[in-house]
């Protein structure tokens, strides 16, 4: 298998972008890449979005890729696993360049959702559910989400202040990055102030609804070397993991099994322990997310998410940062692109590049994007070689 | 890169299956695959579907997949590029062995079209074409087809009889495949006197609307080997193409250069010329395309696809037979899962094992399956090693 680098990353200002199209998102955020590596060369592309069909009515991206970015008889994939898309892009196009079909492969994640009624947006949202048994019912992901949070308050007693704070946290941050849609700090209060969306999650604790598109560019180790990349950002685990779609189907709800999977995998293939990461990038699609998922990866203890947070464990300044780019809940959350972006924050912490918001001697990072519930999630492990 | 083989293959019979839900589908198939291969170890699984979110509601195969499987926690990734989503699924887990992430990975093909109306079933499947310059403007799959027909028509003189004999051939094929939706013979008389769907394209020129999977097990040759497999098919050959995704921009719709680029790939992949190839399955969605794909593969030089089918020469008994198991039009063509079916038919003729449709002598087959109006294609060759 051939050493991967990521030469290139891409992103655009993510929000509420009624001027753009989804395929101008995407032509905008890879010319951003291909300026940014220094080059355009492709031989494959790999798009993640989760479903272009129903908030666009436009499937085939693997086709209108390509054509609208000038790359027209390039081979290209669309790829889906639901709020997972993009990590699964970055992870195809890995195995692009990793199995020597492809030299130079580059990964978009795009999703256009603000072009539909916030009903139309919520169904669309909900078919990475299980349509027979979840959506049907009429459950939503606020919804799933919540009774992670009652359970997770009812077993560990984690607090509404501690779930505040997540969001506290990555809107701190947020207003460091220039691409975040919202970046403005807030306080407990107006967190825990917010409207009510689904018992204890209010609308802060949730990520919104965006507009938005990143992208990156991998090649061989070598090659990054060869074109005198400094430093060469390699990804040197990649893991994925599954577990039952519907929430009902676990043996233990507050066990996010795909996570534990997806996250072992990559470190091994790494050959590290979490110990040895500098920064987490992780999937706070909901507040109650961002604690399950440090929990899981063992950043934290089992039920010690909440007053690690608190207590700043997970603070830029703190001992292991997570979400330096204000997460999916201050930076947004085009589901498709969340998972690209992510390898981009963690790109530009490795190469030094992050400004106000650096993490000091970052050299490995980890990502962590999921989809639905926990049933399907992709990590990545980043290192300077 | 690792050398691939496939060892096991899985058809459900092709239809207007009510009684059978998507994921009741995709387990079918995948078990039927198991038992052909005689294990069911996998290591990473790939959905091909096109739109399971318009078409169900359902988006996320890649949880509900293995899910519903018995496989939770496997890897798994959902694949989509229109109607050659099941030929880029194969295309992936090709992919998932080559680069040795994985040591077995099953390729899932499905799409559950039959439980929505006519109507949103051609507004799901006119996603595949331009939403903004093609779809939005009230053109669907069957006009865009027939703009090609007539063009073919006027420039090399292709006839309505022509047209015709491929429904004939391919429905002749298809009676004699178990798996077939319509395995019943048709006259050219029938076809020319069938409904009108857009001039010049009649009913019986058409591919129908159809529910149905197929799942095709890969590893590598060593591993094949291991197991005894007689006689090993691998897959020696892999390519991939695309073109603008709306007709119009063509500098001439006649020239499917996704259809071409693919070929080539493929077959120097292979390091094999098509002359060297024994048979091929191809995308038949409509009797024109069969014209026009066997004219850019080269099978035929171009604008005598119509009179060499005439002539015979694609017939099961021809010198170069195209489509042995009825192809879409009398297989059925359940867009996700035709290119992993055509994958199940090649191999069952390299095994020899095709019974009444078995073509003498098969050594190596080609599978082209194209995306919209030929903005995407994949091809694959396979060979008895």
């Amino acid at each position: 298998m051939r050493e991967v680098a990521i030469i290139g990353i891409g992103m655009i200002r993510f929000g509420e972008l009624w001027e753009k199209s989804l395929r101008d998102m995407c032509v905008e955020a890879s010319l951003n890449c291909f300026k940014d590596a220094g080059t355009d060369r492709v031989d494959s592309i790999t798009v993640g979005c989760m479903s272009s069909g129903l908030f666009t009515g436009q499937e085939h991206l693997s086709s209108l890729v390509p054509d609208y970015l000038g790359k027209i008889n390039t081979p290209a994939s669309r790829v889906e696993s639901a709020c997972a898309s993009g990590g699964l892009a970055v992870r195809t196009a890995f195995l692009e360049v990793a199995s020597g079909i492809s030299d130079y492969a580059l990964a978009v994640g795009v999703e256009k959702m603000t072009d539909v009624s916030v009903n139309e947006a919520t169904y669309a949202l909900a078919t990475a559910s299980d349509r027979d048994y979840e959506a049907f019912h009429g459950i939503t992901f606020p919804g799933l989400y919540a009774m992670l949070a009652k359970a997770h308050m009812d077993r560990y007693g984690t607090t509404r202040e501690q779930l505040a704070e997540v969001a506290v946290k990555n809107h701190a941050n947020g207003v460091l990055n220039p691409y975040a849609q919202f970046p403005f700090p807030v306080t407990r209060e107006t967190v825990m102030n917010s409207t009510m969306i689904a018992d204890p999650l209010r609308l802060l604790d949730c990520s919104p609804i965006t507009d938005g598109a990143a992208a990156v560019l991998l090649t061989t180790e070598t090659e990054a070397k060869r074109l005198k990349k400094n430093p060469v950002v390699g990804i040197t685990g990649i893991g994925m993991g599954t577990d039952t779609i519907a929430l009902s189907q676990r043996k233990d709800i507050l066990r996010l099994d795909a996570i534990d999977h997806a996250v072992r995998r990559a470190l091994k293939m790494a050959g590290k322990k979490i110990g040895d990461i500098d920064f987490a990038e992780v999937h706070d699609c909901f507040t109650i997310a961002e604690i399950l998922v440090v929990e899981t990866m063992g950043i934290v203890d089992q039920g010690k998410g909440g007053p690690a947070t608190i207590d700043g464990l997970t603070a830029l300044t703190g001992k292991f940062p997570v979400n330096p780019s204000g997460g999916l809940k201050a930076k947004g959350h085009p589901v498709g692109a969340s998972g690209v972006a992510q390898i981009c924050e963690a790109v530009e912490q490795l190469r030094g590049n992050a400004g106000k918001r650096q993490i000091d001697n970052a050299r490995s990072g980890i990502t962590q994007n999921m989809g639905g519930s926990g049933g399907s999630c992709v990590c990545h492990v980043l290192e300077v070689k």
